[in-house]
This record gives C-alpha cells, structure tokens and sequence, in this order.
C-alpha cells in the first residue's frame, strides 16, 4: 500500500500536446516554475547523462544508454516547461515484463531542485504508469541513503525475508 | 566473481538443431538421462505453470504468463530430451535492458529433479547468457531458503548496503 498523496494534476492541452496524454504536473512551491512528467518527450542523452552525473553516478557511453533505454519497459522525464527547449530536471526508468514484475533504476531529481517532494511525485507517476499497464509487482534495490524515502511511502522492505544479491559480469 | 564451475558441454549436431545453437548439455549423475539447456525450444505454457506449481508457486492465467515471456529479455528452458516430446524440468527467465541491467526470476528445478547440481548448472547458463548479450550486472531477490544457494556461487548480498523493496498493485 503506497501512502496517499495528493493525485498529479492533468495539465492544460497545450502541455499534453508537447508531452504526451499521460503527461502530469509535479507540484512546486515555486510559481515561476512548471515541472511536467512526460513518457514520450525524447532525452537527450548527454543531458540525462549529466543530471545522472549531477546526482552522483558514473557516466556511462552514449551508444550503451540508447540501447538500454530503447529495452526498458519504462521511461519518465520531469521537464522544466519551456515551450522551445524543456530542460530535464528528474529521471527514472523500469525495466520488466509488463505483467508480474518491473523494477526500478536510475531515479534521479537534480540537486538544485531536491527537497521540495520532487522524488516522492516521481515514484507516484511510475507506480501509476506501472499499474495502468497491469504491473502486479514493482521491486528496486535501495541505496543506504534512500531506504527511509521509500519505506515512508509504502514501500515493503525485505518482505517475506526477501534479500537482493548482485553479481557483476566483470 | 562467479565460483568455478566445470563449463557446460555442447551437446551433438542433432540436439543443437532441436534445442538451437545455444544449447548445453547438463550435466547429470544418470546416464540414461539426457538433459539439455535451450533457449529457444518453445514452452507449452500449461507444462510450464505446473513446474513452477511443483515447487510451490502459484498458478498464474497463461494468457499473462504468455505476455510476460514475450517481454521477457531471456527465458531458459532445462529439457529432458525426446526427439519427439521433450519434457520440462527446469526454468529460469530474466527481464533487463540488455546492457546495465538484469533481473532473474522464476528460478525452478523439478522437485524430482532436484539435488543434482541442476540448479547451479542453469544459474551458470543464465549468467554466460546474459555476459554474451552484454550484460554488466544481474540481480535477483533470493527468498530465506535459497540466500546460501546463492552466496555459494559467489552473488554478492546487498552489496554496498542495498536493501531490497517491494510494492504491489492490488
């Protein structure tokens, strides 16, 4: 059970057309600003690579993100409304099988717009993206620093003595 | 790092035109037993769902089992050979991008079956699998039962202080 939280307001027309019908706004305490989650409007790579850097991760080669993205069941930008050139301010992605499982990868919100419930808002559009395509099941892996953030939105921690285990190609 | 395992043997022409040429032998301490790794022999949903009943999951409708498996980035079938009709008695499918990440799942080997070293056969298959397409990571989620399963072929638990998380539709 994911706690409640207030549902993603539609935005007006003229943003559904730039970013999808199932585009959403993120609410913000800031009036100047119009956050939108979008499934469609296209990444530009370096720019996702860079707000992945902002928070904190490796950078990764172009060609190797494109194909994972292009294999993903899922993909979530939140732009900065701009009507020219949006800019990405939050990220996540899931990988799965449309069906009985999707897990959870690269969430991000960038620094300079962290604390105002961004990330929170991200994870309520996923899990409600995930539940429209019929998804019965979402898991991720939880880094040390995030585990109270998802615990306090329902998320079931280790449920039925559940462990994650890891193992690396190289 | 994975354990060593001896490397899975490539089974005769015959048997590679029935299982596809990624196709391994497992090995088995019964020699009249012929059982053979395959990645693209085709599953009759209905023998599958009861495998994955044997070793005490629920059934699942095959309408949604057949869509998951389609989005399924790996699905690995263990068959007892027949020329005419292989019999089903292992099974492991992953879900992933194809590049940073994989996810196992669905792990089951015939209760009959079972205490062979099939197990550990199919994770080496899966594993070799997965790094031929390019894959860096794999992940899973082991339940209490099979946590030493794992650890004994060099998973990695909670690696860097991960903590696993779920959340369920329903």
């Amino acid at each position: 059970m994911i706690t409640p939280t207030s549902p993603l307001q539609i935005p007006e027309p003229a943003l559904l057309e730039q970013y999808g019908k199932q585009a959403r706004l993120c609410a913000t305490s800031n009036d100047q600003l119009s956050l939108v989650f979008s499934q469609i409007h296209p990444f530009d790579l370096v720019e996702l690579e860079q707000l992945l850097e902002a928070v904190g991760w490796s950078r990764r080669p172009v060609r190797r993100v494109r194909k994972a993205l292009t294999h993903s069941l899922l993909k979530v930008g939140l732009w900065r409304h701009d009507p020219r050139v949006p800019r990405l301010v939050g990220f996540a992605r899931c990988t799965g099988d449309g069906v009985f499982e999707a897990t959870v990868w690269d969430v991000a919100v960038h620094p300079r717009y962290q604390g105002n419930g961004l990330g929170q808002q991200m994870m309520t559009y996923v899990l409600e993206a995930l539940k429209e395509m019929g998804t019965e099941r979402v898991s991720l892996f939880a880094d040390p620093g995030v585990v109270d953030f998802y615990q306090r939105q329902g998320w079931e921690l280790e449920p039925e003595g559940h462990r994650c285990a890891f193992w690396y190609s190289s």
